[in-house]
């Protein structure tokens, strides 16, 4: 966002840089290219049909969702090949949810348990399976060794197994990007073998992830599922996985209160760039104008500022942009995009599949 | 909540248990009746004419809203008394917005600044202003004794003054409720008092808040915009605000995986929840089936659950319920609400102003 927010955009509002986006997703896919691996890129950050349509122009597989309902979104927007990255519990809705959509679309779902892959088995559905591997992040996911009882299951009730996949969300720490990439790799690779001596042949081993994307070893993965990339964000900065100038998402602000020297309060809070904010991050959220400033509380519709003294602050009824520290969040909270190219409004996306979190 | 989670719903579900909140609604109204003032609840926490009309049916003088997107739904549902408690700052879009709102609600805007004064009544708008103290949050507002200075510029450029409200959001810590509810009283008191010796007559002292409704003082204000009282959530149980039988909202979710004894992940991450987390927070949400396990991480849709050695947890499959943090982060998320009375849906009600945060 190297623009100043353009003018006559009514705040608070999410903008889009086109050039800087399609930066994001080139080299993404150069990477990719370099270290041998496909990209089949995480919709839940941008949720918007316009912008996974650039990454399948650049290469994409296929795309990640997390839920049926950013699938069904996306088949609507005629992508046909869909992972489910998400251990779902099937009741009777989400079966029949699951049948339509594997009518329209080629559909993998992600399993981490024997009872949830016998479950899947017994709904008799044209899906092929994943098993979920903890790589370190210790959320869902069996451990590698453990690999085989759910992949066994689903076999047994007639499920076809694609592969494995982790997502090494301990990289989301400062420092730990690189162990976090080889305890994705070494997860996979133990959880491989413990498939292929029961005599099951995982052909896809995917992992995560923006921030451990480039210390991605080559033969350690055969597909990553980036999602934050597209956009970054403040997390990203902070964890040194972008630049400042590789930020392509911010929401236009304005300064509606000055109440004292050094503190202002913008126009956009929890509502619009979410709440996230992990114990490291410096704020809420980062200011492309202001570098110094932190934001230091963020109440539904106010975003506090504080400068340290001596540095600029803008001044009331001033438009200033703020990068949300997680994309994700912020995307879904928005009913639509303003796109932008060289800082002039180009177009409106809407976010389809917005609230699609079911 | 004291109804496990009704059998049919498709989890992911923020549910409402309808008794709840009318007693939360009623216990409000007497608390005013006591002592002596008026609510104008915000509906920031619930965007939901249902909801606002039983707070009018008990009593309620008009509505707090936060932004015009919120005052025109609510101007949509036949609601004819809205303040906008948020200090707007004028652009041609927002005072076309206003000027059309006003045509069919009495509208009260929020001043704190001299700029702002004068931009509002350089935009000729049949609104009303209250000046926005801050009585010790430090968010916006100007200091009690600064009052006067867009007080007088709001008369000056021509626009009616009603009075001054403040949020005593600094009650949103452990122990700090009753200081809150003094501090607000006081930074009312002082700021009236600096409007009268400067020949001004605010009439209405305004205040906030769920957390300190039941501290405040006989006399000290006019009217309480509380939100989050309706509903309640994990924050004012952990405030002493409220207690586990006031909750009147809470997530559905299934147990999607328990990958190891004592540790197991739900299907209501962030995008369905808020990420809010103070730092006093337990947790990123209460589970009352379950009250001594603790919500120790949070993505976009996990929900990873720890519980102490010997405490039971459910079983992988089983469906649970779990309070947000921050329930008006939550219901923002929401298209709609599941309506239960006595643990069974009696109904489905939109979230008309979901997003509506502009």
């Amino acid at each position: 966002m190297i623009h100043p927010a353009p003018a006559g955009i009514s705040t608070p509002a999410l903008v889009v840089d086109l050039d800087t986006v399609e930066d994001n997703i080139a080299r993404m896919a150069r990477i990719a290219t370099e270290r041998g691996f496909e990209v089949r890129p995480h919709i839940k950050t941008h949720k918007t049909p316009q912008l996974a349509a650039l990454q399948r122009a650049s290469g994409a597989s296929g795309l990640t969702v997390a839920t049926i309902g950013e699938a069904e979104a996306f088949a609507d927007a005629a992508f046909d090949d869909l992972f489910i990255a998400y251990p779902l519990w099937l009741d009777q809705a989400r079966s029949n949810r699951l049948r339509r959509l594997a009518d329209r679309a080629q559909v993998t779902v992600g399993v981490d348990s024997v009872p949830a892959a016998r479950r899947l088995g017994a709904a008799n559905l044209p899906v092929e399976v994943m098993i979920e591997v903890d790589s370190g992040h210790h959320r869902s996911g069996v451990a590698p060794g453990d690999a085989v009882g759910p992949a066994l299951a689903a076999v047994e009730a007639g499920l076809r197994l694609r592969g494995l996949f982790t997502f090494p969300g301990h990289a989301y720490h400062p420092g730990a990007r690189i162990r976090a990439a080889r305890d994705e790799a070494t997860a996979l690779a133990t959880a491989a073998d413990a498939l292929r001596a029961a005599g099951l042949h995982p052909t896809v081993l995917s992992g995560g992830s923006t921030p451990t994307a480039a210390y991605t070893r080559p033969g350690t993965v055969t597909e990553l599922r980036p999602g934050v990339y597209v956009f970054n964000d403040a997390q990203q900065l902070a964890l040194g996985a972008c630049s400042p100038d590789q930020i392509g998402l911010a929401a236009a602000t304005t300064v509606v209160s000055a109440p004292e020297p050094g503190r202002f309060v913008l126009d956009a809070g929890s509502k619009v760039l979410g709440a996230d904010r992990p114990p490291w991050a410096p704020g809420f959220g980062f200011l492309p104008a202001f570098p110094e400033a932190v934001v230091t509380a963020l109440s539904e519709h106010h975003a506090v500022v504080t400068a340290p003294p001596g540095h600029p602050i803008p001044t009331i009824g001033e438009t200033t942009f703020i990068v949300p520290n997680h994309v994700c969040s912020a995307v879904n909270l928005a009913d639509s995009l303003v796109v932008t190219r060289g800082g002039t409004v180009v177009d409106h996306w809407p976010v389809s599949a917005r609230g699609a979190n079911r």
